[in-house]
């Protein structure tokens, strides 16, 4: 099966609007979804940026809720801004990479985006994220201590590495097996439809 | 009969792509469009940027021309990036003003943008403006001599105010006349619908 990965930051709103519909999208299109989570901030930091850009240009983050909003409405979605944009992420990519290999990364990426662009809570709480775990009938204890070890920090310090050198600058970013870049919830079914054509041309 | 207001760069890739398919768009939407083109300059120096962010941001200029040619092989358009970018588009910016009482302005915006990233023609050399107005049969000198009177250069100045004003920050934008922005070529069906729910309702 042609595979696709979905790169995402959980404090970006766009990766709310693709992480929301992407495990639907991608069953439709025949093609497997690989979650990787990584960091916005080192890259932002490369670009000149101490933190989002829709903080540093007011009107581009003004457009942005108004165009996020317009497009969750369309899809029956909730949308609010949590109460800290952008939020820190660290924990629950964290916590996601220690997801990865138990099977549950799809379903926590979710929740926690829901969590924060829907409910509008604080997903750098330590209690909300124990909270989402044990939605998923997870133990949190030995999976919040686990994400704390030095080999998961090391795995998000490598992916968010591995992400700048493919040249990503934003999140969502697709790219297919065959090394295609689409960067954007707007340019997710282009991006199926590329890795679909890819794997079987 | 509904209309929408489409802001635009010349030097901007992504008005190319919507400069190409908007008359078609529009009139299958039953929209009127009023030609709005302005200068970025002035804007992205309120953001903090010399020039564009295609060039400021180099993994975003890379990933920009890529999604261009992508999306323009889907639409059977040529793309290629001209000889200097950005381009300086005062001069076509302030001939299509001249033009716009005269009913000739969307000619002339497309058959501009189409020599700039379809023909990798200079469009701040006075001489290729020169073609581009009598392929329109016209007479270039008088309009040449007309775009550079007060008026025209105080009126393109007025329009890139009012861009700024309206919280335009980047090409193409399309604004409702219930004032609702879209930003993006990837937003022009969207921005339609709207214009014309917004005039029925």
């Amino acid at each position: 099966m042609p595979k696709l990965d979905f790169w995402y930051d959980f404090a970006s709103t766009y990766s709310y609007l693709s992480a929301m519909r992407i495990a639907d999208a991608a069953q439709a299109a025949g093609v497997a979804i690989v979650y990787r989570p990584f960091l916005l901030g080192p890259i932002f930091k490369t670009m000149g940026w101490s933190t989002s850009p829709f903080q540093i240009y007011p009107a581009k983050g003004q457009y942005m809720v108004r165009d996020i909003t317009r497009i969750a409405n369309d899809r029956s979605l909730s949308f609010q801004m949590p109460p800290t944009f952008p939020v820190n992420g660290l924990h629950a990519a964290r916590i996601a990479l220690a997801g990865e290999r138990e099977g549950w990364i799809g379903q926590f990426t979710r929740n926690v985006f829901e969590a924060q662009f829907a409910h509008a809570r604080d997903i750098a709480d330590r209690a909300v994220l124990s909270a989402i775990l044990e939605d998923l009938r997870l133990d949190p204890e030995p999976i919040l201590e686990r994400s704390a070890a030095p080999d998961i920090k090391e795995a998000l310090r490598a992916q968010t590495d591995s992400a700048a050198q493919r040249g990503v600058f934003g999140a969502p970013t697709f790219i297919t097996g065959d090394g295609e870049i689409f960067w954007g919830d707007d340019r997710l079914d282009q991006a199926l439809a590329w890795a679909a054509r890819a794997a079987s041309g």
